[in-house]
């Protein structure tokens, strides 16, 4: 058995995406990811997934070359290899990372995002050569089915007129009864039983409303609501208040630790966050401010928190300090959701359904899509992660992304917005 | 492949153990271990090794019963069998372990000494069926070889008069000399660098002086001091001023998290524990106590932490908060000694050199000792552990635990002691 790795190939690609709104504008009709594949001296191949932003791809493309003839079970090398990879200072410059909405964007997390793609693409090289699935390398599943949540959002019916995309089925949401509309699809198709709109879309009154009606339609079934940031902190207090008696908890309601803290001090209602705590750095201020800490549950995000064994490391803190644990999700494709759903089943103190994009994801690169049952992904027992990559679809979406003039490699939520409305100017914070 | 455990062996043993100072006593002339063995359905054994009293061997046997059956990669559930084998209470009412020396004893800490046993035991099986060595089943080794330090003792010649034992060749350390004396034979046999003295036996001026004797005698080397929280608080603030310009940390001066963190606090001089912060529960008030917490290295002890894959989650939360990290050792045989190497081998933020009984056990279940060089043990890449169980040894001292009147099988430091002096009772703390 060689475990030397011998071959990197990075395939960026566009995918299609609906046209989903969140407090910066709305997702482009297409969006970058990036595919890595890591082939062993013995023919062995594995994959992993991430961001695929010229920012990303920059990164990963000297991190390749220096990963041959290392070992695929080198893991902790991975980051070694990413201290040696230089990030051009001018990627780093916006303290908010406009995409993605989430946290604070620095030189490490740029690098962990692009280790976590190789990390998880030699996991499943591993798995495959050892012939065990990639939870058995994490220590083993303590669950064999892990829970999801239907992701709500605010859409469109379509993108812009004129606007090259692909059509979805999910018609549009933009008051609480088509919010309650999409969220009954969502279990009929899924069956979801935790649900979370993205807010911060609209005032919060609207958004309060439609979290109102979910609770109605759906007495019991956890519920949650994300403004990424968008409030101010009397807001905050308000919303908190107002909802209290029906959220799981309350995510990412206005930025900063000081004013996390004192919502969740001030208000008892359960804060999660994708944006105060997105880097080991950030934890230590975050946990230990103010009577109960910042947040109450952290959303990790394998793919900046820099792949699935620091996701496991993350929990583990978390679980000292008696922070809950969960998943955050941007768009991703079915190789990340195969990744997520391995690592959350390691995990004993994930007591909350993760967020996922996927079913938003109408194209994919694997063979066989992941599926969804009763909310739930059964994790997989084959070797590696138990994808297999469609190698057609790939070049198909690789094709797509070479043909792009520039205008879609680089995700900007605020760009795709002002196609619709050429005023949008990107929010600043907070916005109410 | 069939990772299967088919099989489980426990074999308890009494080891030869010289007549070692420390504040509750001295070593018995034998220290109970518990040999560990895994064995899969292809045959391929592993061997793990902990503590060897009666309440840890009670244990051992109903879990080796559920173990069978399982998957050796499944690491993850050991702790779900731990949680199903019933402790017997009447085995945790000491609230300090008189043998160990190493902080409250729990119910949970118990099962997490006998878990590590078997996750070592585990690890080594499935090291040697996936043909891996255990640092890369523990994401890959960041370093060659692992760093340990001198663990010097004040010690008598020989046990009393009339104790059955094996003699040892290091003489007697009772004063300055004598432990400089112990110093220079350590660094002429296994070229250690750094040197820990285990205090708490005598008034601390004379240990000051032991201390500075040393640091005379081998400037500019990390010293270390440790008395097992033998000291009170004012104690504790006036050894650490007085030694606090040629000590790299003083190690557990005094009890409990507040009296720890005031001597950070108000003298600046690290401190390294293995008592104040022994389990994952003590962390949180530890690490937030006072302006710069009860602690600033924590010497992990897979035993009592649960394992390896725990110990790297220790590093991970001790990195996270700017804490040190670095290991702590009881009286331990190769197995174990192998397994730390490992281990520290994958700890990135391992910036201590750790501690290690090894050189003072003259006896082993190996077939080839593990050896130092330039105070360091290479990093084994042989799959699992790297180590071979000597039967015949190992047949030896279970025939010598078998023989014994129930004496020596549980370690009692204070005991030992009173077989010298009839008079001795465990010291009340604060001894000075």
């Amino acid at each position: 058995m060689n475990l030397a790795i011998t071959d990197v190939r990075l395939t960026p690609i566009l995918v299609a995406d609906p046209p989903l709104l969140n407090t910066q504008g709305v997702h482009q009709p297409y969006t970058p990811r990036l595919i890595v594949e890591v082939v062993t001296a013995d023919g062995v191949t594995g994959v992993g997934e991430t961001y695929g932003d010229t920012k990303y791809l920059e990164l990963a493309r000297p991190f390749a070359e220096r990963l041959k003839g290392r070992q695929v079970s080198d893991l902790n090398g991975l980051f070694t290899v990413a201290d040696q990879v230089a990030v051009d200072a001018s990627r780093v410059v916006d303290a908010v990372d406009v995409g993605g909405l989430r946290g604070v964007q620095t030189a490490d997390k740029l690098r962990l995002s692009v280790v976590s793609a190789f990390e998880v693409a030699c996991l499943d090289a591993l798995g495959k050569a050892l012939g065990l699935p990639v939870h058995a390398l994490l220590g083993g599943k303590v669950r064999d089915a892990v829970e999801y949540s239907a992701y709500l959002f605010y859409k469109w019916a379509g993108h812009p007129e004129g606007v090259a995309c692909e059509k979805d089925d999910w018609g549009a949401a933009v008051d609480p009864a088509g919010v309650v509309e999409q969220a009954r699809r969502f279990t009929e198709r899924y069956g979801f039983n935790s649900f979370k709109l993205k807010g911060g879309v609209f005032p919060p009154d609207e958004e309060i409303a439609a979290v109102r009606a979910l609770a109605e339609a759906f007495p019991g079934h956890p519920l949650r609501l994300d403004p990424n940031g968008a409030w101010s902190l009397e807001t905050s207090l308000r919303v908190a208040r107002e909802l209290g008696d029906v959220l799981e908890y309350l995510e990412d309601p206005t930025l900063g630790t000081p004013a996390m803290a004192e919502v969740a001090e001030r208000t008892g209602v359960p804060l999660a966050t994708n944006m105060c705590v997105t880097t080991f750095a950030e934890i230590k201020e975050a946990f230990t401010t103010g009577a109960v800490g910042a947040v109450q549950v952290v959303l990790s995000d394998h793919h900046y928190w820099g792949g699935l064994r620091n996701t496991q490391q993350l929990a583990a803190v978390c679980r000292t300090f008696g922070v809950g644990v969960s998943m955050h999700s941007n768009t991703h494709l079915g190789i990340s959701l195969a990744a997520m759903t391995h690592v959350a089943a390691t995990v004993p103190n994930l007591h909350h359904a993760c967020d996922s994009h996927y079913p938003w994801q109408s194209e994919d690169v694997l063979t066989e899509r992941l599926t969804f049952e009763g909310g739930r992904i059964a994790v997989s027992d084959a070797p590696g992660l138990g994808v297999q990559l469609d190698r057609e679809r790939l070049a198909v979406l690789h094709r797509r992304w070479l043909d792009d003039d520039g205008t879609l490699r680089d995700r900007d939520d605020a760009a795709a917005m002002r196609v619709a409305d050429p005023e949008w100017v990107t929010p600043s914070m907070p916005r109410w």
